[in-house]
């Protein structure tokens, strides 16, 4: 028999008759108890999502036992599916450039046990952040970038993400243009946080396209990173209002708050799999 | 057999193993198909709390009879459950005195369609909305209040309501205290909004009270209607920015597009059966 | 002597010391006691905004006079400036097509006085507004679209803008592409509201386009009218978060709300004196 | 002749005819440029305040000799007047307890530079916070309250308070109620970061409180110190959108984030100059 703890499944699957009723009798049948539980049915896509946090109970079965069992229903209905334990934290590495502030707010977090997750390594093209992260007791990779050789730089990159065994990689205001490869290679499983509220200013100096076109409140995005750049699925985006009087600096000096705490979100509800993908969008159980 | 339309399933109940399980079971067994589910267990009270929409299908009985059929299952579990025509729209009765942005509100997203409810009856102590109502071709019955006889208006006004068949009464911006009688019998259906942020500024002048003691950021709430003066189960709530510049009779004017907005809501999801009770609490299943 | 009343005074002009020693002297000079002032020196365009709100004074002079003495000041600082009366109510002409919650919105505030303007003509290209405005008491015009002959639609809709002394166009979702002459000829004087948070989802149907793209939160934009479609200058902006669940049609119910809050804001903002013009974009003294 | 550097005066007095002119007017004639002007005339305290912020120019006197000079304007008008150096830093003493995100917060922008202030000392009743304070190179005082005591403790507080020449006392969520003696001490530089929507919730445990209540929003306070606790003129507020699912610890947790901003705003336009006393009100001239 498993211990009892708290699992979280999630599942995608075409939509039809049953879905829910079906899992939930599966999970009642083997003693797991639901305390939390979030369905959308995509009425255009005609997609399903669940997602449920259950705890085993005296009689359910291991968990790779219980895995084994589930499989009879899921290719029923060609659910793709999950099953993780919810108490274990996620290893999330961090990618960072010279703007330290979403850097910082994770770390924060980390520190303080308010954000669940253990941070194996940081990565950065510059020394800079290399202070505070080693004081939290994190390694940090300084990888310059040799123009001449990006791939080389990318490989290393790729290399302390493998061998950290990362679950998600976190682009907290790392600005480099990550090769199509890269991108490929870490599809689902990397967030950028951008500093606009897409799709509204995509590429370089956000904001001051923003102050250029005198908008009134300007934001921040969080999204999956794609081989398309700023096209990403969107997982969370953030707003403040802004006046005639911010100069482009104050409007840059303004976002990093927003980004810091939607970069934190996102990373958040990721690591909590509440986020499912719906083709190009997403579908956040927050 | 029932035409295939949609059901709006509300259940709250003790919170224990196997209600989602046995609830999609059922539906599923008479061919129903769940559109749109939310549940929520709990941690404190330990009760649980469920919304399912479904429609119907060729092999399910009428509604009296599933309701009948679905009695079992309800008992079992001690639950508090109804089975809600979703295409059926509520009747509202509205009250209103002499501010009338919440009603006019109100009125055009009726008559636009955006709000889905029916409105048998407007009644005022006041005649001044008289005009706008009847040009929507809606019955206003105007009693005015005679101070030595306040429970003879409360009569009248309790005829209109209950004659007119109303689902729920929405106090618009009614500048009356309801009688511990009055809350009592429209316990659970009937809808107030403030004119501050609750639990803040109860009572008379609530912006008045904010501009004295200069907050920052005003707000309405809408909440039902109990015996307890502004103590009410609190449905929804919205605020806004202010500064030093705004009189008190400019938070008034700002805080008049928090009410609609905010009421509108509340009318909207208590409408949609979205809007359970937890005590003092509410639930609600946006 | 003049009575004493309120008056707005406007300025814009290139950015130099002495500007507001020299306005606020005379001002003092004639007996003229600023209640309001506000002030915004762009470093950007070095150009300087002031809106100064005063109020006359026994030894004032008639403010034919007044403007005529204010000459000599606005030359040596080569001012575009104005002087208004701030009892006035501005006329403002409505263009709707056949969504009606801003055009409600308008007369609801307009009607309840909240909203100091007069309303001379509501113009349309459809004839579904008409029993809503007449109630009000306001002349309707109706000028269905001739595909074939649109510069004949557009000179009848302009004749009603111009023997209405039209201060104010509102295009209150009013669904035609004006041409470039009339673009032309409304400068500066005609506020349109575009249902996105521009410059995301320029064109037609943006909540659709919102929700293809996944954003977690809608807008909309108050701007006047250019010859450039959805790039005039923006005035205010207003944002809401929406999810997963939203279809599109839902985020067209919901940024309703939103557009009627931005647009009212935008009027009166307008016929306060409250914006000024700063190249591309605007200075909004609120 | 003073170099050109940027100053920042502000100026409480009675309101009445010629302030601004004569400000302005002086200004003028000792060759300040005025490149940012606030304003307000409050209509029920009778009470003008002004903020302007001027650059010395070729022929402006020393700013000794210019506040000299000021003088006899100043008393003219009965005005409450200061020129602060807008160039310096302002000496900062963050107290803190056992929750550090304020004091993280706060670190991070001092440290990178986006809070132009000084921190010479942090106080602690506990020790948890030394080692990220020390690594920033500041020094952390720990003074341990005994019960039988408190005046001991305070008085050590206050004395590195004074020895540091602190412009501003920030209170990052220390949970020690102060005695009235040290409230009166510190009057008008000492701001404290309450978590709730005042005045909602004062006192102990406010997210429980209002976890109890049901809110649907909830917020935080920054606020001048008084001796009548959690009354203090309010400086900045912000809020969060909450819902039923909540637990009071997720509050708590979602609190942080709210404190933290709300708290960083306060300090900037603190030290900005830019917070006035109105009676038991703030002007902030943002």
């Amino acid at each position: 028999m498993a211990e009892k703890k708290a699992w979280v499944l999630t599942i995608t699957c075409p939509d039809t008759v049953g879905i829910v009723s079906t899992v939930a009798g599966f999970l009642s049948q083997y003693d797991c108890f639901i305390t939390e539980a979030s369905q959308y049915g995509d009425p255009l896509s005609r997609r399903f999502f669940l997602r449920i946090v259950f705890q085993t109970g005296a009689m359910t079965p291991h968990i790779p036992e219980l895995r084994k069992l589930f499989t009879l229903v899921a290719s029923r209905f060609q659910m793709i599916w999950q099953i993780h334990d919810a108490s274990r934290k996620a290893k999330v590495v961090i990618l960072v450039s010279k703007f330290g502030h979403c850097l910082h707010d994770l770390l924060h977090r980390y520190h303080a046990g308010s954000l669940p997750i253990q941070i194996p390594a940081v990565i950065s093209n510059h020394p800079d952040m290399q202070g505070i992260v080693e004081w939290h007791g994190i390694p940090y990779h300084y990888f310059p970038l040799d123009k001449n050789d990006k791939p080389a730089q990318e490989a290393k990159v790729l290399e302390v993400i493998d061998s950290a065994g990362a679950d998600l990689v976190v682009l907290a205001r790392y600005m480099q243009i990550l090769s199509t490869e890269m991108c490929v290679s870490l599809q689902g499983r990397a967030i950028n946080i951008h500093h606009s509220f897409l799709p509204s200013f995509k590429g370089a100096k956000p904001y001051h396209q923003a102050h250029a076109r005198g908008v009134k409140i300007i934001g921040a995005t969080a999204h999956y990173v794609t081989a398309d750049l700023d096209e990403g699925p969107i997982i969370e985006q953030g707003v403040e209002r802004v006046d005639h009087t911010h100069t482009p600096e104050e409007l840059v000096a303004m976002g990093r708050d927003i980004e810091s705490v939607v970069l934190a979100r996102a990373v958040r509800w990721h690591t909590e799999h509440r986020v499912l993908l719906n083709g190009s969008r997403t579908v956040v159980f927050r």
